[in-house]
């Protein structure tokens, strides 16, 4: 597997009148643990874009153990299990509080899609071929 | 069950760099969904707050099957299919845009809190009765 | 000048834990009312994303006199006073709450910009003509 | 003067479909950025909550000069130049991208508010004592 670690301050701007962060505003936080991990990996999200392919989210779930309040540091631990022969990826996150309390988990299925062909397609090589070599 | 029907014209600031509704943004469209339900029905979400009950999410899942883009004219169908003697509640959502397509589902569970006591109650009920009513 | 109005009720996700609507969620309300504008005089802006013009904003400034709470249902007044031979726009925004109580006011000022030639370039022909009819 | 620097990489969740920064957003840096200073004076804003005085925004404006791309890595300058005896406080954000480039100025006020007596009241004494220690 790769996995890739990050932390995000919760904003007074995503946090709602609960005190808590809101729930919509989680998806933003995986993103950034999944754009580090391919960022870190050696091929940033935004140049993959450039490359003409992007990756719309097919399926989400998410589990709030606890909440996540204003100015918490957050730890986004992002796992990728497999790299399978299809055109889908799944990315596990994790989050934890400053007392490493789990406090959200959450699993994602994006697609790579080409918007030229309007098709899906298979994850990039290049993508492919630095994933496997961080695979441990 | 409960159902209710609302309309959400996609807004600018919510659509991403792909020209899709960011995938985290659905998520304020349920709750406009859930929102106009108990409104509806007759207990304001505002209300219940200020009666002292909030309700955090516990658990969501979603499944997006087709893009929304900017000014697309969501129909958000929201359903509560049981009422149970737990503290939590179930709505179900179902996105549509203006073509009847179906575009999106998603499963989401709440709690009602009690931030005095720090603890999860009963739904209230003002909210019960109202909601009991609705049901066909 | 041209004027129009629209009414948006404020989302539990936009509402911060001073349990105001936050200040950089305005935004998204002077847009959907310059958008209402000139989806009513006849050109969507999503149509003049296709066309090829995109409009940045160059320019904001907004006053915030009272707050917007959750489920309060706004009225998003928008008013264009001139067109100039500029490759820019001015759009002024007053909100009301259901008292009519004005809480907030804005100006706003966005350029055409063409991202083939990446330049800025006067108001689209087709829009100045409808604006233009709607001038009373 | 008190000057703080941050950076902040732009999220995917932050891009509209120009492909730009949303404007909307840049509310969320500037706060991010007065939370970073007061925070690194000593005073969390967190904690100015719990002891019982909120921020509101009362004025704001903004000038945007180049635009922000996703995973842009800006850096937010937060100057605060005076110290005065009113209830507001008024802070000074530049924002410059990895070229060095500034892209973006914004001036932003903000009042003390007690919502217990739901008044203006002066800068809390902590906050007060703290900044001007960090004066230069």
């Amino acid at each position: 597997m790769v996995k890739s670690v990050t932390h995000i301050r919760v904003r007074y701007a995503e946090v709602d009148q609960m005190g808590f962060l809101h729930h919509g505003n989680y998806a933003a936080y995986y993103e950034v643990g999944r754009g580090e991990m391919i960022r870190e990996a050696g091929y940033p999200y935004s140049e993959m874009e450039k490359d003409g392919i992007v990756m719309p989210v097919v399926k989400m779930s998410a589990k709030f153990l606890r909440p996540a309040l204003y100015e918490d540091n957050i730890r986004v631990e992002t796992t990728l299990k497999e790299l399978l022969d299809i055109p889908f990826v799944t990315f596990h996150h994790k989050l934890f509080n400053e007392k490493n309390e789990l406090i959200h988990t959450s699993e994602i299925t994006l697609t790579f899609f080409d918007p030229k062909i309007q098709k899906r397609v298979a994850m990039p090589k290049r993508l492919r071929d630095i994933l496997e070599k961080s695979f441990k």
